[in-house]
């Protein structure tokens, strides 16, 4: 079947190379990652090389979207990788084992009714590209349950500040026990 | 976090030891697996010894179920390894791309309101105890995408085959395009 799929699994890669510039790394919640220079995207689950730090996190079904959601979304959001996204941001997220041991509807009200999660990214389309990966089902013991890759232009910069303090003031939020915003800029040759 | 846990993962190995002995294993849609005489169950993600096939799955957070039916299921469900569960199968399914590409409502409503699935699992509780391993997010091409471990006494073997007929001949088993069903015994000592 993957043969002729996109990957699924992605790796990131902390460490002293790799094609963005690391410029900042904060803990918002728990322990931070050690510190890197470079961050690295590799396709796949490589696990080979001398990083500092790997995490890695594979794309999957939506667990939260409506079809009426998922197609606005569709209509407004761009693809990664366009020339002028010069900025991008990794941000690992755990959330408590309560919010895990939540059911689907009451996870699906705190999500979107109270938290207004995909209402919020609406307002930053096309602006914020972005890709969410997932890590909790990868094994027993992840680090992080998501990683989400979000790219946009240097003069967006502003702009993503205001979607990420925007949703970290939602009731969702409270239920991240981790978090690490890594700020990153396009290497230069 | 995991040390106090319960584990998550685990492997089910076919081949020729194990706690469980193999008397049927029937692929109802897409390739069988091959043939093995005796079903080890081993927590974590086992990789070595001699299986013919080896399968793993992590347990997770629930993906379509409310509040009420979660309180329903905790009332009425038993735990596994019974004294009296002499029997048991192991039915790992993999859904379609077309399934995983639907929107979350969309699949609720085949899965529940369309196809009762919680509510057919109901009227075999306390009879049948199960165990759901999710595998499609373990990595990037897993062959299935769920492990459904289920137990249950001799006697209620009739009762297990209706359970499975029903949920076969439901409209989100037309979104199944691999199914093996293993059915084991427990083994002599």
């Amino acid at each position: 079947v993957s043969g002729s799929q996109p990957p699924r699994l992605y790796t990131f890669a902390g460490g002293d190379s790799g094609a963005w510039r690391i410029v900042r790394s904060t803990a918002l919640a728990g322990e931070p990652l050690p510190e890197a220079s470079r961050l690295a995207i590799i396709p796949g689950g490589a696990s080979s090389g001398a990083a500092k730090w790997r995490l890695r996190g594979v794309t999957s079904n939506e667990r939260y979207v409506t079809r009426a959601e998922k197609s606005e979304l569709i209509a407004k959001q761009q693809g990664l990788g366009r020339p002028d996204s010069g900025c991008a941001a990794l941000i690992p997220i755990r959330k408590t084992a309560a919010w895990w041991a939540l059911p689907q509807d009451e996870r699906r009200r705190i999500f979107e009714e109270s938290s207004r999660h995909v209402r919020i990214g609406l307002k930053y389309l096309p602006a914020v590209a972005r890709r969410l990966h997932h890590c909790r089902d990868l094994g027993e013991s992840e680090p992080f349950d998501f990683l989400t890759w979000f790219e946009y232009a240097p003069a967006d910069a502003a702009a993503f500040d205001a979607l990420v303090a925007e949703l970290r003031a939602s009731e969702e939020w409270s239920w991240v026990e981790r978090e690490i915003d890594i700020r990153v800029v396009r290497a230069g040759p």
